[in-house]
C-alpha cells in the first residue's frame, strides 16, 4: 500500500499577504509612514501578488492605519500585483477611489454577536450596508474581496453553523464580490471542520472564489491549510512573521505566518512564486521597526 | 463535490508522552526528583497510556536525568500504562532491569554524521551495539521501542534518503523491536515527505509498529500529523507544553506539544483517552518548576 491522500492537491497557491493591514492593525505600536511603505515594497519584492496596504476606516478607530491614502500613493507599485485596501462603508470607498485604489476588501461575519461587538451591526445589517458599496465598486470596475469572520467559531457564541457560513457567502457572491476569504478569526478550526464547512460551500460557490484566512492560535493553522488544499482551495491569507498576534503577549500567535505557510508549500512542491528568504527579510525589518519578536516558527528558527 | 480527503483516518490515536525524558533532557534546568515524579503522575492522571520517565545513560552525560532509577521506583504506576526508560547500551539495560523497568527505548538515526556527533558511532555501529541489548531485553520479556532520529533531514547532511530510513527500520524490526518511532529531529519535515517516507516503509513494516515523533520547529508538526494519519499511523509522540524546545531561546519550539496534538485530534473526533485540561495542568506545573514559559500554542492561548 502506498498512501496517496495528498496526491491530488492544487499545484499552485496564491498567498494573500495581510501583514500590512490585518497585521499592523493588531500591533500596539504605530509605525511611521515610511516604514510601512518600505515594508510593503519588500513584500512586493518577495513576489507576493496580493498585498493588503491599509484601511479606509475612521482615523479615530484604528490609529495604526490613518495614513493609508499616503501609503498607497507613495508606494512603488509592481505591475500585476493587487494592492488591497479595506473599506468599511461608502465613505471609505469614496476615499479609496480618490486615492486611486483599484482593489478593495469589505468585511462581515458569520456570527451576529461578533459582528455587533465589532461594528455594532447584525450580520444582515452589515451586508445590507455594504451592498451599495459593492455595487458602486463594481460599477467603477474595482476588484472586491469579502472577508467573512468567525467562520469556524465565535468568541461569544462558540460554534457557528456551516449553513450560516454558506448563506453569508452565497449572499456576498450574489452581490458581486470577486473573492471570499473565510476567516478563522480566533484560531479554533481543526482540519475536518475545514473540510465540512468548505464542502458545504462548494455546493454553491466555485472553489476559485474561496480563500482561507487562518490563525495559528492553537497551532492548527498549517494542518488546516492542508485540509483546505484537499478541498481544492488555492488562496491562503497570511502575514509576514505572523504579524498581528496579540501584541501584549510575547510569542502569542494570531495570523498564520507567511514564512510558515511558504515553508510547507515549498516543501510540498506547491508553487507560490514567493521567495521565503525575502519574506524573512521583510519580517526582520518590521520586527525591528516594531521593537518586538514576531511569532512565526520559521522566522524564529531562521534567526537562531 | 464534497471533499473527502480526511474521511478515512484512524479513529483512535495513542499519544506517547515524551516530556519526562526527551523534554526534560533538553531543558537547561535540573529539576528535583519530587517535581519529576509529581509531573509524571499528573501525566498519568491525564490518561496518557505511554509515558517516558527517564534515561539510564551515564550520569555525567545528561545531568537532568541522573535520578531515573529513583523516579521510576517511587512513581505511583497506573495499571495498563507503559512507563518507558531510554537505555543507551547493555549497562543501561542492566540498570533498567535492576530498577524493575519493563518498557525500554533504544535509539539510532538515519544519518551517520548525526549519529557520530551524538554517540560517536556510525548508524551501523550503533545498531550492532544495540543488537545484544534488544536480544537480552526480549529474553527478559521487555517491550522495546526504537527511536530513529533524522528520518526527514539531518542538521549535517541535509536530505536523508527514504530508502535509508526504510533499511534502518527493517533492521530494527528484524532485531525484535516492538515499535519504531520516526523522528523529525530538527523539525524540517513537510506533509508530502511524511507520505513518501512512510509509504516506502509500509512496503516492509506493518503500520501498527510505526510512530511519528515530530518537532514543530517550523510550524509544520500538526500538518505532518495529518499526513501521518493519512498513511494510517496512529501513534504520535509529543511533550506536555512542548517541553524540550531550545531552552536558551524563549518561545522556540522543539517537540510537538501534547496539548496542540490533542486539540487537533479532539476537534477531528479522533479518540485518545487523554484529557487536554489535565495535560494543561501538568504543563503549568512543570512550567512553574522550570521557571519558564513553554512554547505550546494551545497552552499559551489557554493561559491568556
Amino acid at each position: 500500500m502506498t498512501p496517496t491522500m495528498l496526491s491530488n492537491l492544487p499545484s499552485r497557491v496564491r498567498v494573500v499577504e495581510v501583514g500590512g493591514r490585518d497585521g499592523l492593525q493588531n500591533e500596539a505600536h504605530v509605525l511611521p509612514t515610511d516604514a510601512k511603505i518600505d515594508f510593503l515594497e519588500r513584500l512586493g519584492a518577495a513576489g507576493l501578488q496580493t498585498i493588503e496596504v491599509g484601511s479606509f476606516v475612521r482615523p479615530d478607530r484604528i490609529p495604526q492605519l490613518t495614513d493609508t491614502a499616503e501609503v498607497f500613493k507613495r508606494l512603488t507599485k509592481r505591475p500585476g500585483v493587487r494592492y488591497v485596501a479595506l473599506v468599511p462603508n461608502g465613505k471609505g470607498l469614496e476615499r479609496a477611489l480618490e486615492t486611486g485604489v483599484r482593489d478593495i476588501a469589505i468585511f462581515t461575519a458569520a456570527s451576529d454577536t461578533f459582528n455587533r461587538k465589532n461594528i455594532n451591526m447584525s450580520v444582515e445589517e452589515s451586508i445590507a450596508a455594504q451592498r451599495p458599496v459593492v455595487e458602486r465598486a463594481k460599477r467603477e470596475g474595482l476588484w472586491v474581496r469579502g472577508y467573512v469572520s468567525t467562520c469556524f467559531g465565535c468568541p461569544y457564541e462558540g460554534k457557528v453553523a456551516p449553513e450560516r457560513v454558506r448563506d453569508v457567502c452565497v449572499t456576498l457572491q450574489d452581490m458581486g464580490v470577486d473573492e471570499i476569504s473565510l476567516g478563522d478569526t480566533i484560531g479554533v478550526a481543526t482540519p475536518r471542520q475545514v473540510e465540512t464547512v468548505v464542502g458545504l460551500l462548494l455546493e454553491r460557490v466555485p472553489v476559485g472564489m474561496l480563500a482561507l484566512h487562518l490563525h495559528d492560535t492553537r497551532g492548527t493553522a498549517l494542518a488546516n491549510v492542508l485540509a483546505g488544499l484537499g478541498t481544492g482551495i488555492s488562496i491562503y491569507d497570511s502575514s509576514a512573521g505572523g504579524l498581528g498576534g496579540c501584541p501584549y503577549a510575547p510569542g502569542a500567535s494570531g495570523n498564520l505566518s507567511t514564512e510558515d505557510l511558504l515553508y510547507m508549500l515549498d516543501g510540498m512542491g506547491i508553487e507560490t512564486g514567493v521567495s521565503i528568504d525575502k519574506v524573512v527579510q521583510a519580517s526582520r525589518y518590521i520586527s525591528a521597526a516594531l521593537g518586538r519578536d514576531l511569532p512565526s516558527r520559521y522566522l524564529q528558527a531562521a534567526s537562531r
